[in-house]
């Protein structure tokens, strides 16, 4: 952290701050010039930089790391690599998570899983539990839906993935799923954070659709902090003025995140546009841009869907996209 | 479907509109009072209102299944006042409620709550959990928080409003608080929103940063459904690209509101700018544009506060924005 | 500016970043701490700042101020008063400008003007060249609505403001308007700023909607640069997810500009809300926050108006909105 | 209005939307091909499209009155090539447009050329005239720059793309440039659209950071309405609140503009992004999710470039791109 004061600090505005510098255990040095006086410290959190900076006759306070220690790169650059039964998440694969928005019916989840099992699909998404904007939408199946997860594992040896909205659900979820699903809306719910930090299940994390890059990794900051390691981070679509998408797809953060982050990322483009037609074209964009995986919605009758129907992709569609996803991935070097 | 014609629409304008609604398909029934006619159907779609929007002499349409059916005005346009002792939210008179961002301790919350008391404000925040971005800066001093505060209602009279973060924590807090806070990061959390609707208390619900209007009064609707009807909509500033304050004040929305629903908005000008020297003017606009009230953060000393110091007015600032509300309050026939 | 080196930065690498401040004249003092070197430098452009960031081993620097002097608060701290003939804009006066959105013919014109004039108000605006989204909308009267203005100076003695879309235009304005309006897609064309930068006429600059304060400040700065000192800095929504309205009005800036700038500010409240019936509680919020004006968009048919219909207010609404904000206006110690 | 059907549209799924068409008053004719159903209709409100989007198996709804029709995919379904010498944009193959942001001088734009015209590019992009947001910025070389270009031309060979400012110069420019750049900041100059829009030369036209798809294609529509069918559509980041890049890459755009429009589309990630090192992997996302080519600031020592030198990146890193680029084109079946 570097303090610099005011050109009219007085001697007691110095102290203030190293007086302050001192509680927060902070090791310091000062540097002075004709100008200025420029205190220097070693190490520092955000907390004790604005702090410091609401102080008397403080100019600027520079923080010169950002402090999601252990979301952070390390020394050794390793990637974290998840296992999900035989499945590797953030290796050589591209990982592919599919499945309907939410469960409806027995029926339903099972035509659509097993088509995608035919495809080459292992682990299926599908929500029991269901956010939604209006309490007069269809808010899932709940403990009902978790069962015929329950039984669709049984049946199929599929791997699920299903999306946690309350912490004291997580028992009835450790029982079912093989990946925690934190929605984008929950991304700052830290008691769920807290929570699935400290299950032995690997837990996937949306980024909030108005969560900038530092909130983000925030909040995967909050899982590992618990001792859970396997964090799979999920780019949905950030809200902006732009009208013609559900969300804008932020493409970037995929590089952004592996220049900084040992975690994998996905892309989710159906939340991420809204639109049936514009899925597969992103999804080949969010490869192409170094994504470790995809999770898609398909349904076998998209426009029936008791939710999302207009970005649900139909199970032919999805055929056509990882066909086209292997020839992307072959080209950057990347297995399938 | 409520559709109001405009109070000089002719004959033919009102016989143009039920041409329209009998060509869609939907069954029909007409108001007449002295001023205006008023067209109700019995079902309808977006897309029907905006066709009949469009025609002449039609005024407004109000779409039922848009779906906030209890946040919404009613036909007798009564405003809902909220009776926190002998405190009357969304009357005549602007309420203030002020207070430190989190409850550092004994000392401070007494300090800041004492002068607030001799300033005339009857309503002290003071957070006792708190979200923060990062798991490594202050989260606040939890139940013990919430002790101080039942400490204080006891010794001063004060009525309090903390944000409860938890469903499971409301027991605690409905044995201190007077009035729930729900955070902006917890307006989409529906287990909680479906708590609070069933406590006895009033809940202060502020807006998420990303919200639209309609997202905003679902929230609203969630808690209205539990059969609590006491709520305090509550704006507290929009994520926008616009960077020389924390947040972009949406200042219309109280306006907005008010045409809308029959529940008391108010506005907190402290997270809306995130600059002290901001939240005195921002203020003044929010009792010109109809609020019902401020929301404001006060520490005896801002500089030295655990959370968001840089908003924080000080304690004769505060006094400072009491007197020049008061002009404005009279200058728009409102009391204080 | 200070600039800090990476701790492993070599020689020839502070070298180098003297060499370029050296290039740029900026002289420099080298402060040395076991870490890491920092360098000094008194004065700076944004240019230079971006050119030293990106040399190798430069971690850090900091800009000490921004660079629009012109526009700044000088020392002297005197706000600019801006004549129109008998008016005075940015004095103790709120200043009214008001007008149709466009010419459409010279009844409508003068039948506004003429409702408008014995409503106090002494600037029309009414636009003659439009710019329009799509080519297929009504583009204006063009030259012919200039000619209107002039009659309308003429039989009524109001003064005008009008915007202007190409420099080349600027004689034949300056033969008519009183005021020369740059509106918000003009705010980067750089040409037309320095054009009228060279005018003797004041100048209206509106914010692009989607411009930071720092942008904004910096088109004023092109304006006065070029010897022009009477420039209106004008707020009229910004572009952001929100949806009820049309932008979304920063009521903010209306301080943060008073706090940096001698300007004057006015708001535009037809523009940022886009709905007739939010422009009065906006427009008393304008007032109250501390705007030197408002300019509104008025029509005595709205609905039939050839351009934005949907936001500007009725003859009667515009006698309502005088009547109210003069008693805001009263409350804060301005006058009407 | 152009209706869509579904390719297993049934007959009562036709028969349905002819109800509603008819019900609307408007006039239709239907035109079937082997594979789909499709319907005209004569005339249309935005409203009406919504309505008939919602029918069962209905695909598409194309909205004739929303305007730009010159823009629009025609009947035929023929996608624009548009001609530079021997290159051809909009074709199989994927162009690449590489340069200096600025001209800086003879020797720093022959040798970035040179460099280039050996990796194989045949178009150069460079700012002789520049827009800075700071008057105090380097503003570009301005005429002298245009003929560095003439001379780059007849040295190497090579075309050359530059930006225009002010319609009063395309003189000037037809005489140098093989295609005319409109800045994102133009995108709503009216008067240099339709300037352009008459000229014998391609025009590059950005989108601007603000700019819906709406806005974006209706500017091209006032360049098509002059004569000028060689518009090429050039998508370069949006402004949000996302902070961690320059702007937000929408890559969506680009399969949406190929659904709606003949027009090529190219893609800048220099500005899109604003890091150097974020280049690559969003070029390669932009040509899988099916851009016709790139455009990309290239500098030999961005480190010293005179504007934007944190988004340049390095001649070898230049190779790098085209190296990995070829294989994502050769993955989608493009060539190079």
């Amino acid at each position: 952290m570097i303090i610099v004061m005011n050109k009219d600090a007085r001697h007691e505005d110095i102290e203030n701050v190293l007086m302050l510098v001192q509680k927060l255990g902070l090791e310091f040095s000062i540097l002075n010039n004709e100008e200025k006086t420029i205190i220097l410290t070693q190490q520092s959190y955000d907390l004790n930089s604005d702090l410091i900076k609401a102080l008397p006759k403080v100019e600027y306070v520079v923080t010169l790391n950002e402090d999601y220690k252990l979301v952070y790169k390390n020394i050794n650059n390793l990637e974290t690599k998840i296992k999900v039964g035989d499945c590797l998440i953030g290796g050589k694969e591209i990982t592919f998570i599919a499945g309907p928005c939410s469960i409806e019916s027995k029926e339903q989840l099972f035509k659509i899983a097993n088509h995608l099992k035919n495809s080459g699909v292992k682990i299926i998404r599908a929500g029991a539990f269901k956010f939604r904007t209006s309490p007069y939408s269809f808010q899932g199946l709940g403990y009902k839906g978790l069962e015929l997860l329950r039984e669709l594992k049984e049946e199929t040896g599929l791997y699920v993935i299903s999306e946690i909205l309350d912490h004291h659900d997580l028992p009835y979820f450790e029982k079912v799923v093989d990946i925690l699903q934190i929605g984008a809306r929950n991304m700052h719910n830290i008691n769920l954070l807290k929570a699935v930090g400290e299950s032995h299940l690997p837990v996937l994390l949306k980024r909030s659709y108005s969560a900038t890059l530092k909130e983000f990794l925030f909040s995967a900051e909050y899982i590992l902090m618990g001792g859970n390691k396997n964090v799979i981070l999920c780019e949905r679509g950030i809200r902006t003025f732009s009208d013609y998408t559900r969300n804008t797809l932020d493409i970037s953060i995929v590089p952004a995140i592996k220049q900084r982050s040992h975690l994998p990322v996905i892309v989710d483009p159906s939340h991420a546009t809204g639109k049936r037609d514009l899925v597969i074209p992103v999804s080949l964009a969010a490869i192409a841009a170094g994504a470790d995986g995809l999770m898609v919605e398909v349904h076998h009758q998209p426009d029936l869907a008791y939710s999302d129907s207009e970005q649900a992709i139909r199970l032919e569609q999805f055929d056509e996209l990882i066909r086209r996803s292997r020839k992307i991935a072959e080209a950057i070097g990347r297995k399938f």
